[in-house]
């Protein structure tokens, strides 16, 4: 079931490579000379491209990922910091609030999104992977949130609310006071990694859980992924009555009437994500 | 001093087995031959138990744990999903807050909760232990968030507000998510286990943590384990001046006094718990 | 540029040793044959030192550090625990303010702080060492949150909001709870030290950080440890915005247009905390 309105569906997305293949949408960013830094137009077309894409109708997860060298190496110090410099109050906030609605977009998307970091994730790129669900790491990938590095404030597009609720306040004071760089087996220990992967295992660890996730029961992992990101902000009586609500919806879905009888027929359930 | 009301105490736990012995009160699930599986009247039995608790008068600090292989896998698959499968959304909304009942009894609970996890804490089950406040592992026990296995979301009984509380908004998304098993020692890891031990050591490190509870401080571990409860959804200034009343009061407790009295004749503290 | 009020500053510090020297001011407490327990003329200095901290104008960042074996060892058992014993409810409840007041001075203060974890933090000293920004441990240093074990809440001065927003909720009920001492490596498994070092190499560490930390960027330092204790207590949304309008400031400020500068021209940065 597909809601559409007037504007259809963007036909062709122009700053990063895009692509949907069997309910997986991936993001590649394409400016690997420049380990993928960031332009203007690639955020203004993230932050449309996640909104669109539950809309679309043919993408059950997203996967972003980098190509070349970099994952994703932030804002671009000559085509984003030098212009940044020219201009005006006004204009500097509407920068950093589509930025920020990136992050926002990425957290509220109903759908799965996998960071799949294949080098380094530096400044903004390290929050686009910090805002997604899962972040797959290459054994050479970094994080490195170096926004005092360049005079600015560590708490960028969401970093100050989200890097602590996944790894502390204490660790997370560390990272973005001082911005140094997190190699991956350190960042698999303090739970900003899900997984670590030998580099060349990257691509087809990716391809396992974004299959995995695009053929399983997509109002399930739906459910769970929007109420994980609503339940950071709400509190223990009114989580547990939002759970009691969801459960009791998903209770008449398609999927969890397969599962009995998939379960009473001794074989696997047939998931069509209703 | 115990306040109790018309209905007394219940006489009979029907569902479980249970008991009081020197301030500790246990609840053994008690199906072993289906791993400890829950069934309607076992959900209601536990809600209306950890709630008329404190007002016994003669337990101190609550144990959970499992007869058997299992220490509960959570809601059986014929007696409950089979069951749901007829019921309206008004009756499914009864059981789901029946279930999220539990979760919330358990963390507003003013005695310390144990769960002695003695094998695979599966769904609810999985819940049940997460919604306690130490969490005893044998070696050989395991969690799984299996709920999307099922069709269902993985936030259940509050589960989506709890998980990112321990272990982190990263990991608690893998883990219900994918609803994949966790094993004692990737446990220990993340923070969802307070300790492993050996299967056969489970018992007695139960036991000594219990009766450590149960003869200690009561007051002070009381409240200790609510500010942590409502803390959780409270703000810095709020949280502080919570804890100043509090203190407060419990500088005027005899365990408090009888510490000091304790210290300067050079003698244990007995605690009375007032 | 510093807005000063006519009380003008503290000319002198009287209940531990104070110092400011190159941006880095020094607290250290100063009652090595007690392990530095405090007294109440100790809370009341620190209470007013951190709120006038900021306005000095000499000041970038607070260290925090004990004198001979011990960091902290809490409240004074004869000094503190043996007049609250007198105190009628009104008393105890100013005092259990102040001490609260202490924390959360700490945590609002915009510079950052380093809690140099000499030897044993105990009591109010674990919770001083807590609400510091960065905690840097010798090998020998401990932390014991120890309030059961003289009859009180283990919720004290903000310990139940804090310690689980760095260690999880299950590890800090356990801490929190017992009160059991947690050594130097358990600390920094768990996130609650930043870093351990050797004992003879703490004065050097904490040195290298805070002349680091002293210059450098200091608007960045500041707004990103002021958003970090603000976005505790803010929703998502809320918080990118937050972030958004932080960022656009920032990007005005003197030290980023340096970075820019600096990067072009191919050299260091020459930060001036403007």
């Amino acid at each position: 079931m597909v809601f559409r309105a007037s504007a259809g569906i963007t036909s062709s997305w122009e700053h990063f490579d895009f692509s949907v293949a069997d309910g997986v949408a991936t993001v590649k960013f394409s400016r690997p000379d420049k380990l993928n830094a960031l332009t203007f137009d690639v955020y203004a077309d993230l932050r449309d491209l996640i909104t669109e894409l539950p809309h679309r109708g043919d993408a059950r997860v997203l996967v972003i990922t980098g190509e070349g060298r970099g994952f994703c190496s932030g804002g671009d110090v000559e085509e984003i910091i030098g212009e940044l410099q020219k201009m005006e109050p006004a204009q500097l906030l509407e920068f950093t609030r589509m930025t920020g609605a990136v992050v926002k977009a990425l957290r509220e998307c109903p759908l799965p999104v996998i960071a799949a970091v294949n080098g380094i994730a530096a400044g903004a790129g390290s929050v686009i992977a910090l805002a997604s669900d899962f972040r797959l790491l290459a054994s050479s990938a970094s994080f490195a949130f170096l926004f005092t590095k360049v005079g600015l404030a560590g708490a960028d597009m969401g970093s100050a609310y989200l890097l602590p609720r996944l790894v502390g306040l204490g660790r997370a004071t560390e990272l973005l006071l001082l911005g140094d760089k997190v190699d991956a087996s350190t960042a698999l220990g303090i739970g900003l990694a899900t997984k670590v992967v030998e580099d060349s295992a990257l691509a087809d660890e990716t391809s396992a859980l974004a299959t995995r996730l695009a053929s399983g029961p997509a109002l399930a992992y739906s459910t769970t992924k929007v109420l994980l990101t609503r339940e950071l902000d709400m509190d223990l009586g009114s989580s547990i009555e939002l759970e009691a609500i969801t459960q009791a919806l998903l209770m008449k879905s398609e999927d969890h009437a397969e599962f009995y009888a998939a379960w009473t027929a001794g074989r696997k359930p047939r998931w069509t994500g209703r």
